[in-house]
């Protein structure tokens, strides 16, 4: 029979079941199985922030989509770290790319991408879509470091 | 002309025309065309399991899709097996891991991929795609024993 | 100016403007621009099967995507072909690579695929897709018999 | 700052702004930018032809894309070219050749590419897709010689 | 913690939370990930020009896609480049290319790309897609003086 | 609490559960809440029948709505009444108004309403939809002798 | 048991079964529910007519419903007619009428409705919808004369 | 200022921003605008029951919509209402009528309407609509209870 | 034979096979169906004015309802008097109201109704819809003056 | 000619062009068509409150329908005042009521409506609709006052 989930898999689980407030903790529980490259997806509408100028606030739809490493992000932690930015200052590019880093950092995935659809403003609407691939971020970095010291 | 359907097809199914019951067996009959790679996906709306910490019901729209070997599964089979999974506590990444692995096992096919559209929890939606594939996967397991030994 | 249907491309056709009925005869007019790889794709909601077990009548939407060869098959004679299914028991996965046979046999096309999408039972759709592609089904026949062996 | 359409561009436009009649001419203005490979894509629901055999009308939806070489067609001349198709008995897949092969001839294009999406006759439609590329067409004609010759 | 906008990203923004007027000035902020190859869509409904020949508006909804180098464009003053266009008479396909001539000039992108979908005049639409990348350009440059000249 | 269904309401069911078959008794179940006017809609893609000229296949999609007096059809009856069209030459007209005489000679609804889809021939499409409400079919029964006695 | 289409109700359908040519004659069936008010509608998207100034092609999908009173109009015949058409110069709001006073002429219903969607023609689509009701008709007839007379 | 939600209206709420568990009870909190009649409407895609002969799980998307009297249902409570079904034998028809009595006599709205969507079974889709009107509802018990008297 | 196009009808049209530019003139052709309420919807997605105060384009979605009394408004000649609006300063709520006060000068339809749906700014898409009717008009004027005098 | 936006309809907007701010004022500009009924409809994906008892961000898709009386509301002053519900802690139910009795106060409109459809939690979406009628209202409120004295 295949592998299903197991009880010790919630031990490091503190917030699923609970109440939820805005943190910037990401937990997360096993991944069963590390030998096979599947993809995870998590997509919200309920994403919001505000200008960095204006103060006005701004709406997004995020796609989250990765390939575990040894852990899984449990989606509860995943809500509160979102509703953390509902009065961060910070636009669409940035923000996006933050998302991703802080991703990378807690789940360490082989693959992770976050796609931003921003409501539109004066008639534009913004689409930001930031992606890290684990070997490739390492190589860009170092022929980054290359080109920016030929600059 | 094409080959059809054989009465000697029917051999090895008990369920097809009979009442259903939720069942882990997976009921196949041959495959005329082990000569051609093409490719078989089943959709349903109608899975569910629980949540393992909570015990809450989750809902999710299943896509599975397979190139046949030597066997093809007989779709009641499939409905009585993903019945099984109605009282299971489960994360929705482990739960489709689970019946890629259980399809790989019964039905040894070229390919197989399951893809689990959760409905949303907090306005989160996952959507989780595992993927198997014969040479690959065996390639995969040596090396990534080898990953683990060097971590 | 462009190749335009010649009156002779009009011999071999019998059934077109006449009254239709189901028979497997595929009939065919010529190919003008045999040079080019272009694809005719063919798409009917219409097509109709019995199940081989329980006599129950199966649905499907029909999509047949070829390249021509020196043939171009004749939509009509088409229709009466997939017409001769509506009493035929046979399972979804060898019907739809049968009428890939009949077409390939008829048509010698450098590509053909065959897909249909049948009607839920029980919850669960299905979906079957087929291809042939000249050369590599030559070289898989080959390998097969090779592989075949071997077991 | 960027190229801009010019007064000299309009030089050979004699039906742009004038009554339109259904005439095979395709006129032309110059592209500002032969160094870049750009797509232009035309799209009308409003083609009909009639059948070679039956006289009966045809209706389809086109697609012509291409892109420019040294011209680009204007798109008034285009509508009074598909408007002579109009009593044309032509079969599907014989006329979308025909259109890709004119357009071929008065515009030199480095690609270019025809769908003709064709209303339903007894339950079957017919979509056809030709594609011309300058060097692949030629290999292609030098290549199909020879295997005509092989034949 | 993940690089979020800082308050000197907002140095040389002059129109953010101003009144706009249509002006060719395309202002930036800075980015802060460019080790990273990722991308920004950015979509409006709004655009209109005017047709060179006749002086009829014509109407598009525009995609601007690109990765950013050093710097984001601000979206406030790409609605005012984009203004400017209202009374401007260009072809379809002269326009697009001229707005990625002018984006690429501005931001010095390592890829864009502009759509242009403009509604049907006469019953027939057009799309223009017209793409940079850094390094082919510069190659195709040289190919296209090497091919002009053999011409 | 609420009325469910009771071990008793399944007494006069003898096909649900057991395999079908193509016939013309439609069974039906108790109506726990004969003094609520609700209505029930049934809906399918899969009805067949034939032309009475030509003797082709016709495909419908049906939608049954009808408010129950004391029985309520059981939906696996009702598939095989639907099936024993399959072989029945009649036109679209005259076959939904024969359902619905059917359907009203069996269940003594309050109200009922057939409406039949058909897909197009010869790119006409059409919709039937017929009616029967228990007074106003008296009322105007009377009144239409009325009226065909004047005629 | 249901009427069903009998054998005579095909004596005057000489259309039937046969090939088509534009004609402006309806042909008809027995309505075997003419105590019944029911709904039949029928529609094309393949209407085309052209402008009686510019002589350039016009397009619309056309909606025909009415209520049957001793016949129903036999499709192909609808086909026929509709063909008829092709050449004729006529305005959307005219053409639409005159449609539905054709029909009222030919099959006296209760009720009639013809709806026609024209393609758009310089941004701007028309969509006309002209109604039939056999007693309303006659009193507004009546009650025009009188309006006519006192402006 | 309007009048917003009350620290005491949370007075009687057990369940929100607590565990779920499968109840029949469901819990209210005051209606603040009784003198208004507004609608509330509630729509899930996750009922689940089972059929009472097969024991084959069913699936719906329910919609309940109702006009507050005094009382408003809090959406947590409801949602461990409608769990309760999941093991529930209950045909279509009598589960919809089942739940708009359990809403009605808890929350004495002054209209309520429940719509139970459920998945198709052997091709065929049932939706059961059911609707209560405080007057309606108590005028026709009593003409019910006199029809049977008649009957 | 029903009434089509007459040569005369043409008459009084200065604008259809011409070039167009922006006026406020709105040509008509004779209405043949005086005697019958039958409508007329144009609708065009090619509508842009200014914001009274900041100067900012504004575009929206127009459609234009009618029952036509003596005459119909010819299509070319609406197009110019909507382009007119391309640099006027105007509210929505404005424009669109005098949009349909000229339609009434110019027209005397017995009803007409002109909607606008304008793009979002701000988050905020706005849909104005105003409507007249001849004889409701006229009372409302009198009442209106009426209420006005008792306020 | 029509009546367009004047000067001195600007008079009294101080926050259109401004920058935004959350406050709950709501400015307005004359109404030029105060005898007609027209219909005001306004759109956001914006609106996003708290949970009063978990204090959890919810989100809601708000339509606001009315018909103006003297004034109409400016769009960017009804942005600020939706804004302000950021932080409020409410249940849907009384938000959009509130939201209702504000407009009403601020535009003494002869009809209003507003709906919010609220983004689903634990599956369940809910829907408010809240609708206020000049005469109807204050019957209503009389009406209201003698029932509540009955109870």
């Amino acid at each position: 029979m295949a592998k299903m989930t197991r009880k010790t898999d919630l031990d490091e689980l503190t917030l699923l079941g609970q109440k939820v407030r805005p943190v910037k903790k990401l937990e997360t529980f096993p991944n069963h199985h590390p030998g096979r490259d599947y993809t995870v997806t998590m997509k919200t509408d309920e994403f919001t922030c505000v200008c960095p100028k204006t103060g006005q606030p701004d709406f997004a739809k995020l796609t989250i989509q990765y390939i575990p490493g040894r852990n899984i992000v449990e989606s509860k932690s995943l809500k509160m770290y979102l509703w953390s930015y509902r009065s961060q200052g910070v636009f669409h590019e940035h923000g996006i790319n933050a998302i991703l880093d802080d991703l990378v950092s807690a789940l360490s995935p082989r693959w992770c991408k976050v796609t931003g659809e921003f409501a539109a403003r004066g008639g534009i609407a913004i689409v930001v879509e930031a992606e890290y691939r684990q070997e490739r971020e390492e190589e860009r970095d170092k022929g980054e470091k290359g080109k920016r010291g030929r600059r």
